[in-house]
């Protein structure tokens, strides 16, 4: 069975290490990951979502954290403050930077995001196909108003340094309308047999992906079943600050509305939190077959159960 | 007074930390630096001699080896290693990664190397004017024949890797005919109470250094008196493999030929250490005025005295 999971960083990632418990031998989970929260630090390409997958796939990621590597020191960034040189408020450690490092010089050498993804794969082998979404840059920023009026700042400087602390007015996918799904990307979509959705960030990590040109068509083309994994439970996001960005889109903080601003032209299915079986009636109606479950990723076994669960409904709507 | 010094790596910051000893307040030093032994490691630029000079005046130098930052960590280094992203014969540590990020950043910014070596000594404070011989890039490369035939190979390789233990047959500063001098160089030498060549390697430091077009004849043509320190005692190196790049150049590995392969048109007047009083009359002979004194760096208070051996000889010969 051939699967193709778009992902974000953290909750895809810890979603995307359950999946793996329960697919087959000889299943494929091809994974296409969110870049638009890649970022350029000290000049260098940093790849949050990219690396956070292939860290937590590949065994180095710190667990308690979700992202960055486990055991990691800043001696780096410490320097790079004592120089006077920002930003400080990302957090590089030295390990991290490495792949930062070995990242720049080969695409400053010429290769495509997507073949120094598969270089940085061959050390960390996460078991699944990694596919950045697209090799040219793409960055997301968010529009706000603050003191310093309205401006477009950096994703990562939004959701980073301003914990979201301000609305986010506009999520603005930069580049991306001019952007080319990486080699790969829609060939894996249109060949699945399952296309998940994991329990990723609908506006900045999925929809991101989306709206790369073409790749939300293929989806929509596909043949194999969609199914989605609700990232909102109880009306508040699982982790991070999804509510923020849904707001920017207008759309509300709950699992049905999630389900249906991606609408039925992309998912065949749902899957929702227990806390939230009011929702599997107005999802299941727009033409979503919807099911509750425990979708909480409290650890492995809980996160594996998510997986399977997705997987049966995926079956249970293939046309 | 304003002294212009022309060095390379270890032994001229260590010469140039005793210089700082004996000079009197106000008194400015102007050092012009090798990047001859430049090397881009993983996307980076390294400039080895400036940074032995700015952390060996501006306290951060690893004491024991002479090169590198001191309680330095090695965790990008082995992160690297574990890619299979080389060379691993080089020994960037975490601190020193930071400058060569900073510097590599701003480079790709668009500033001159000269530019970055001032803003990275704005942060060490050596103590210093920091000049690079050129902004433009030179590379030391050295003709070997071994097993994989004659080649030319960076004097890194040469010197790190190989340990300098196969014949150099030839010098090859690539780059260097076409170089500029850096903003600033020419003035300071012609501007100079004093010009200092300090025990650094007078093929590939000092040499390379006054093979940037310009520089020779300005040293040549500077009123100021120049003198220079013998790095070669007793017929050997004090440290490093002097003689193996000397014998390359045709020149022998004694205090005495070093100072006629500089020749009188160059030095007003040069040192040579106690065991080498033998080279005091054929360098005399030359037209150089020539004194022994005790040349081994074995502590700060040794290096002082024979910075104020060289400010001395330098009031003799003042024209």
């Amino acid at each position: 069975m051939r699967i193709v999971a778009l992902a974000g960083g953290i909750g895809g990632a810890r979603f995307l290490r359950g999946l793996k418990d329960v697919v087959a031998p000889g299943d494929e989970i091809t994974v296409v990951g969110n870049t638009g929260d890649d970022i350029h630090l000290f000049g260098l390409k940093v790849c949050p979502d990219l690396d956070t997958v292939m860290y937590t796939l590949g065994g180095g990621i710190h667990e308690g954290q979700g992202w960055g590597r486990a055991e990691e020191t800043f001696a780096v960034k410490e320097e790079l403050a004592a120089y006077g040189v920002g930003p400080s408020w990302f957090g590089l450690g030295d390990k991290d930077f490495a792949t930062h490092i070995v990242r720049t010089q080969m695409l400053d050498a010429g290769y495509p995001l997507s073949a120094v993804t598969e270089a940085l794969c061959d050390r960390w082998q996460p078991g699944v196909r990694l596919l950045p979404m697209s090799d040219d840059r793409v960055e997301t920023h968010v529009r706000i108003t603050d003191a310093q009026g309205t401006r477009a700042i950096h994703f990562q400087e939004y959701w980073v340094k301003l914990h979201a602390a301000v609305d986010a007015e506009a999520i603005i996918p930069v580049g991306a309308d001019t952007a080319k799904p990486a080699p790969g990307v829609l060939e894996a979509i249109a060949a699945a047999d399952v296309i998940l959705f994991p329990p990723s960030n609908p506006v900045v990590s999925i929809g991101t992906v989306l709206a790369v040109p073409g790749v939300r068509a293929a989806v929509a083309a596909a043949a194999a079943p969609v199914v989605g994994l609700s990232p909102i439970i109880g009306g508040a996001p699982v982790r991070g600050m999804a509510d923020k960005v849904l707001a920017a889109v207008g759309v509300e903080a709950s699992a049905a509305a999630v389900a249906l601003h991606y609408g039925a032209d992309l998912l065949d299915g749902w899957l929702v939190d227990e806390a939230d079986e009011a929702a599997v009636e107005p999802v299941s109606a727009a033409g979503i077959a919807c099911r509750a479950v425990p979708l909480l990723m409290t650890d492995q076994a809980a996160t594996a159960a998510m997986a399977r669960a997705a997987l049966e409904l995926a079956e249970q709507v293939r046309r």
